[in-house]
C-alpha cells in the first residue's frame, strides 16, 4: 500500500447522511433529567418550553439508532465538511516514537472548532419550527461563534450571553459573533432574575458558564416564541457530534488503520462523545477493544475528582437535574485557567460510560503541560491548537512516548477540535513564562460538592 | 455529470511537483532590476549579499519554464495543501446571479493565507545554504506569521521587523509569530541606521511596510549569514505562489470549468500573479483569452493612479531599483486604511503585464464596501474573510451582479487570500460604523511623485 496521506480527505458523498445515537448500544441508559419543579424525572413535554420540539425528541430518544440529518444540514455541512483525518508524521519523527499518531480537525472553519456541527443542527430544527429568536450562552466563545455563523444562515436572531471575564478577555471573540450579527450580552447581567440575584451576592464575579446558562435559559421562557440552545453536555449535541467519529472511521478504514487509543479532551463531553461514539459502538457490542482516554484540566477536574451524582447543570438552579460527574453547580474554575473546559459537570452519557468503566480512562493535565504540548504541536504539525485542544495533544504526546519506551507501534486517534487564534492571551502567558498551574485542594472542592442538591428518595 | 460540489479537493498525489515561471511566456521581460550602487542593472551576484544563492536566481531566471519544487517543500506542502476549491452556491443564491462564482481558498493553514507557500520555499533553501538566521518585515502580519511557522519546522532562527502601528494594533499577530519562535521588533527600530534615521526625521510615525523592510534588508546585511526575506512584489514570490493557480486550473479541468474572469487583490501582487499564472500563460499562448481583474484599495491605488517608472521597493532606499507602478516609496496609506495591500508599489511582472494590456483591468474599492462584501460572503460562505481577500471579493460580486442584469452566466473565479480572525479591530468599527473611506487628491500622491529617483539616461 502506498504511504498514507497527511490530510485523509472523504469526498463531499462519503459525509455519513446520519447521526448515530450511542444510547442504543449502551447497557443502560443513563438516569433520566429531573424535573426541578416536581422532583420527577421529566417528561418530553417538560423539554418544549426551553427546546424546541425536535431537539427535545433527540434529547429523549432511546429508540432510534440512526437518526437522518436532514438535506438543509447537510447542505450547510457540506462548507466546511468533511473535516481531514490527519496523520502527524512530523510529530512522530520529532518524538521519535513507533506510535502511530492521527487527528481528526476539526477547526478548518470559521467558528474554529467541532462546536458547528450541533449549532447548524440547532438553528435549523429552531428555524424549521417558527421559532423566531435564539439564545445561548458562550464560554470560551466557540460555541457562541458557531451558532452565530448558524443562525446568520438560517436567518434567526440570537442573543448570545457571554461569561464576563470571556467578554473582556476576548473582545475579538465578542466580534466574530457580532459581525454574524448575533447580540451579546456579557453574563452575570441585569437583565435576568438570575443574572441579577448573582450579581447581588457578587458584585465583582466574571461569570461563570453555569450562570450564563442560567441567564440564557431565563430569556427563553420569558421571550415570545424564543428557545434556548446548548453547545455541549445534552444527548442531543452528543448525537449531533458523532458526525466526527463516524467521519473519522470511515477515513481510518479507507486507509486500513483502526485506533488502539482515542483520546479527546472532555469539557461537557460534546467532542469526546461525538469522536469516540461508532469506536464505543464497536466497544459495546464485542466488535473491536479500544482504549479510551478522556483528558480534562487539572483545574477543573469534574471526571477524575468529582462526584456521580444528581446536578443541575446551571448556577442557577433552573435546569433539569441530571445524573452526571459534577463538581457542583457553583463550581467556578480559579481565574488561572485558560481556556474553554470550565464546565462544572459532564454529559450524562460520558459520565455513565465512565461509570460503568466503558470510557476506559480520565486524566487530568496541568496547563503549563498542555501549552508545551501546544506549542510542540505547532512547530511541527504548523497548525496553532486551541488549548482545550491542546489537552488532547498532551495526552497523545504521552501515549506516542510510552510507546517509545516499550517498542509498541500502537494506532493513536485524538480530536482536535480547534485552533487557538482567539486564544493568544492565554499563549502570551506561556510565551512570557507567566502561566501557572492550579490543582484545587479537597477543601477547595468542599463548598461545591456541600451545596448538591437533595432529591427525595434518590439522593438525600 | 453531478452537481459540482461545494469544495473540490484534489488528492496530494495531485500537487502540482513544478513551480511555472510565467516569464517564460511573457511576451518581453520586465525591466531589469538597478543596482542603486552603481545605478547600472543589477548582476546575479549583486543580489547575493541579501538573497540566498538559489533565490537570487530564481529572481532572475528567465530561461526555465517549470521549476521543480524540492521534495522537502512539497512534504510541507502536503501539510495544508492541496487548498479547496469553493463553489459559491449560497453567494451566487443570495445575489440572486446566473453567474458561477468559484473561489480558491488559501486560509486553511495557521499563518491564515496564501503566504505560507513563498515561505517554506524561502525557508528551506537558506537552510540548504547553510543560512544561519533570517530576517524579514511584516505589516499586517500574514506573512511574518507563514515565515515564523516556515522556520520554526526547519530550525532557522528568525527576526522579524513588523510595522510599528501593526504591532500595537495586533498584539496577538505578534504574539503567535512569537509562539513559533521569532523574535518580533517594532519598526521603525533603534536597531538599525535606516530606523533611527526615519525616528529622527518623524518620532511618532507609525512606521510602513518599505522601512521595515529597509531595516530588515540592514539586519541581513549586517549580520553573519543571515539572509532577507520577502512575501511579495519579487518574481521568486510569484513563482512560489504558481502552486496557487496550478492547482486551481486542475480542479477547474477536473469538474469541467474554465474561468472567464479571474479576479484577485493586490498588494505587492503575490495572491494576484500566482493565481492568474497558467491562465496568463492560456492568454499569452493564444489558447484562451480569460478577463483578469486586479483589485487594491482605493486609499493606497498604486495601480490604478500609480506611475510605471523605477523606484525603490523600499523607504529607506536600500534596495535593488525596479520598475513598477508605484506612488512613490515615501507613501504611506492614510491612519483609516484597515488591513494590509499598503505597499507603494507592485510586482514587476504584475507591473508589466498591465501596463501591456495583458493583465486586463484594475479596480480600487472603498474599504466600507469591501467589509460590506466580507460580511455577506461570511453570512452566506460561512467564512470569515481577511480584509485583504474581501477586496476580491467586493468586485466578484459586483461581477456577479452585472451577470445578473445581463443574464450571463459567466465562471468567475477569484482568490479568497485569507482569514480575518486577526483583523477584528477593522471588523469591529465596521460593525460600529465608525470605519471611513479615504480618496487621496492628486496633491495627496504629488510628494512621493516627486521624491521617484532619478537615474542616469533612463529616468531623468
Amino acid at each position: 500500500m502506498s504511504k498514507i496521506p497527511y490530510r485523509v480527505y472523504l469526498s463531499e458523498d462519503e459525509i455519513p447522511r446520519q447521526w448515530y445515537n450511542l444510547r442504543l448500544d449502551m447497557k443502560e441508559q443513563h438516569d433520566p433529567y429531573i424535573n426541578p419543579a416536581t422532583m420527577k424525572p421529566a417528561k418530553l413535554e417538560d423539554l418544549y418550553p426551553v427546546f424546541c420540539e425536535e431537539l427535545a425528541k433527540q434529547e429523549m430518544d432511546t429508540t432510534t439508532r440512526y437518526i437522518d440529518i436532514p438535506d438543509e444540514i447537510l447542505e450547510f455541512y457540506k462548507l466546511y465538511r468533511p473535516s481531514p483525518l490527519c496523520r502527524a508524521y512530523n510529530l512522530e519523527k520529532a518524538l521519535g516514537t513507533p506510535a502511530k499518531i492521527y487527528y481528526k480537525f476539526e477547526g478548518n472553519n470559521t467558528s474554529g472548532s467541532h462546536k458547528l456541527n450541533s449549532a447548524v443542527a440547532q438553528a435549523y430544527y429552531a428555524k424549521k419550527q417558527g421559532i423566531t429568536s435564539l439564545t445561548t450562552e458562550t464560554g470560551a466563545g466557540q460555541w457562541g461563534t458557531a451558532l452565530s455563523e448558524a443562525c446568520a444562515y438560517f436567518d434567526i436572531p440570537l442573543t448570545v450571553y457571554m461569561v464576563k471575564v470571556s467578554s473582556e478577555q476576548k473582545p475579538y471573540r465578542k466580534a466574530i459573533i457580532q459581525t454574524f450579527g448575533a447580540n451579546v450580552i456579557p453574563s452575570p447581567s441585569s437583565t435576568t432574575h438570575a443574572g441579577r440575584s448573582i450579581l447581588e451576592k457578587n458584585p465583582n464575579t466574571g461569570g461563570s458558564l453555569g450562570c450564563a446558562i442560567s441567564e440564557a435559559i431565563e430569556h427563553a421562557v420569558t421571550h415570545e416564541n424564543c428557545r434556548y440552545v446548548l453547545g455541549s453536555v445534552l444527548d442531543q449535541v452528543l448525537l449531533h457530534q458523532s458526525i466526527i467519529g463516524l467521519e473519522s472511521k470511515i477515513a481510518m478504514e479507507k486507509i486500513g488503520e483502526y485506533p488502539d487509543i482515542i483520546i479527546g479532551c472532555a469539557g461537557g463531553g460534546s467532542n469526546l462523545g461525538g469522536l469516540i461514539a461508532p469506536f464505543m459502538q464497536d466497544k459495546l457490542t464485542g466488535k473491536a477493544n479500544p482504549h479510551f482516554i478522556a483528558v480534562e484540566p487539572i483545574s477543573c477536574p469534574s471526571l477524575t475528582r468529582g462526584k456521580y451524582v444528581y446536578d443541575f447543570c446551571d448556577t442557577g438552579k433552573v435546569t433539569p437535574l441530571a445524573k452526571m460527574y459534577t463538581l457542583g453547580c457553583d463550581f467556578i474554575p480559579s481565574a488561572n485557567h485558560a481556556g474553554g473546559l470550565r464546565y462544572h459537570g459532564m454529559s450524562p452519557i460520558i459520565s455513565k460510560l465512565y461509570h460503568d468503566g466503558y470510557l476506559d480512562e480520565a486524566v487530568a493535565v496541568e496547563q503549563t503541560k498542555v501549552f508545551e504540548a501546544a506549542a510542540l504541536f505547532a512547530k511541527y504539525e504548523t497548525i496553532l491548537p486551541a488549548p482545550e485542544s491542546s489537552h488532547a495533544i498532551r495526552v497523545a504526546i504521552d501515549e506516542a512516548l510510552k510507546c517509545k519506551e516499550t517498542g509498541e507501534s500502537k494506532t493513536i486517534l485524538f480530536g482536535l477540535t480547534g485552533t487557538g487564534y482567539f486564544d493568544m492571551q492565554a499563549y502570551i502567558q506561556y510565551n512570557n513564562n507567566t502561566m501557572s498551574d492550579y490543582i484545587p485542594t479537597d477543601k477547595d472542592l468542599e463548598p461545591g460538592f456541600n451545596a448538591l442538591p437533595k432529591i427525595p428518595g434518590v439522593q438525600e
